[in-house]
């Protein structure tokens, strides 16, 4: 069977702005004060995107809900990175980060695109947690509802998806994960029907696997000394996205648009020489579980 | 005439150990409060530091001035970036990064070293200025010393390594220097006991070139807004440090120390979406300087 892929492209087009506006009208629901901005911009070879980007919020400090279609010639040291071949190519994905002020609350990103270069077209993307205290509860629930997603397609597929996101978001000079994980996807294999219609699935998810946890911590009170550690572990994150994230460097290398690119960085981060927190405390707890990735569900 | 490599890399040594004292202790008398704490590490392979750091001064919020003498083998992949060949090396240096508190006085970054690789050994380093708040003055300043101290030995040397200086700390990403520059010189070309010679007047002149800047600039009063203003450009300075800086990146791939390496980071830092100063004000005219590296002293 011939994959229309002009067709494809489309739906998925109209699918992720379709999720960004349902995610960022959900995000000021929650929030109830702040509200996001959008950006558009166009791209000089052909496409453009829209950046959503909402600051201090109640709940949201800072948060990036963007969306991006773009299309024409890659640039060549770019386009041989890529699992297709040749330079012309389409791209379209949605891409978010969320960073709630209360450091009971996980920060969480998630990014669901579709590619087509040369003769190859794929999905890929996925979803990962990373809290600053640890509720194994959270880690549970955000795992189990991205597992159920999976499953629907494909039994082998929640095993795999959530090793792949504990070896993408491994902090090597850190020997620690970013977090506790999720799914992370590229080219599942399958025909591109039935591809896009898994990640119409897992991005449907999000919210679901997201929004309970921001509901139900919220509201917990938290120190000074919690909002500390807070922005040194925000450090982490900055040290990921800035030294391994391939999205992010490919993006500054290839003169992406910076400030859509960089949205994904914490408003306020502060860096400790050789902080190390006290044997004992919910600090360290949670350092050790990123040490050592757990199974939160039976994968 | 031989070159005594081994009576070299002693003197060297023994030049960073003296040069750290000097530089810590006029800091420390500078603070007036806070002290350098000092880490003492072994490499597995060979070698070893003393990073200094201080955090949560009166003057300096957070600074470090480390030594290290290093050798045995580099890593395939590394010792291919390298000028030099084969695997066993030895290097010896001297780096330091001061992030003050008032906003008025600039950040400073000075590293100095002798690397012995196969049958190459070259000295390297420089010193540059990153205020946040432009004073003509502090740059030409800055940059006359370093000129001085470059023209004893050679006057092509300072236009080359200003320029060198410019070209290196340089935000792509950003279309911005980092800061006012300084010098960057690598290998000056010069027999080993010359170079030596201008390296330690170089890194002698780096307290002369800086101090009286900040002497000048300490007890400037400030409002929330500049301090607001540091932070978000501070944001740059790990732009640079974790994309576009070799050696972090080199470190942290090769496994090197990782709070040695990453003690060069601001204590405090923003991140704003796509934030711009209004036109007119002090903080728009350093952006513009930075657009545009000046020529501070006729190079």
């Amino acid at each position: 069977m011939t994959v229309d892929l002009e067709t494809l492209k489309k739906q998925m087009a109209d699918h992720i702005h379709a999720l960004q506006d349902e995610i960022c009208g959900a995000l000021e629901r929650l929030d109830g004060k702040a509200r996001f901005r959008e950006d558009h911009w166009t791209r000089p070879g052909g496409g453009g995107g829209r950046s959503r980007v909402l600051e201090d919020g109640e709940f949201l400090e800072k948060g990036g809900v963007s969306t991006s279609v773009v299309f024409g010639e890659l640039e060549e040291a770019f386009a041989g990175k890529l699992q297709g071949e040749g330079r012309t190519f389409w791209a379209g994905g949605l891409s978010l980060v969320l960073h709630p002020r209360n450091p009971h609350v996980p920060t969480v990103h998630a990014n669901y695109r579709f590619i087509h270069q040369g003769s190859k077209a794929w999905f890929g993307g996925g979803a990962d947690l990373t809290p600053y205290y640890l509720q194994e509860e959270d880690a549970v629930h955000f795992h189990r509802v991205h597992k159920e997603a999976c499953d629907r397609h494909d039994p082998s597929y929640y095993p795999r998806y959530k090793k792949a996101c504990d070896q993408y978001f491994y902090l090597r000079h850190r020997e620690e994960a970013r977090g506790v994980g999720g799914i992370f996807f590229e080219n599942t294999g399958e025909e591109l029907e039935r591809e896009f219609a898994f990640v119409k699935d897992v991005s449907r998810a999000f919210l679901p696997a997201y929004l309970p946890i921001a509901e139900r911590r919220k509201d917990t009170p938290y120190t000074e000394e919690q909002r500390a550690w807070q922005e040194v572990r925000r450090g982490r994150y900055v040290e990921f996205n800035l030294v391994w994230d391939r999205g992010t460097i490919f993006g500054l290398e290839t003169k992406g648009r910076t400030e859509s690119i960089l949205m994904s960085l914490p408003p306020r981060v502060r860096w400790r020489y050789d902080y190390h927190p006290e044997p004992g405390t919910e600090e360290a707890r949670l350092v050790e579980v990123l040490r050592r990735p757990r199974d939160w569900v039976g994968a």
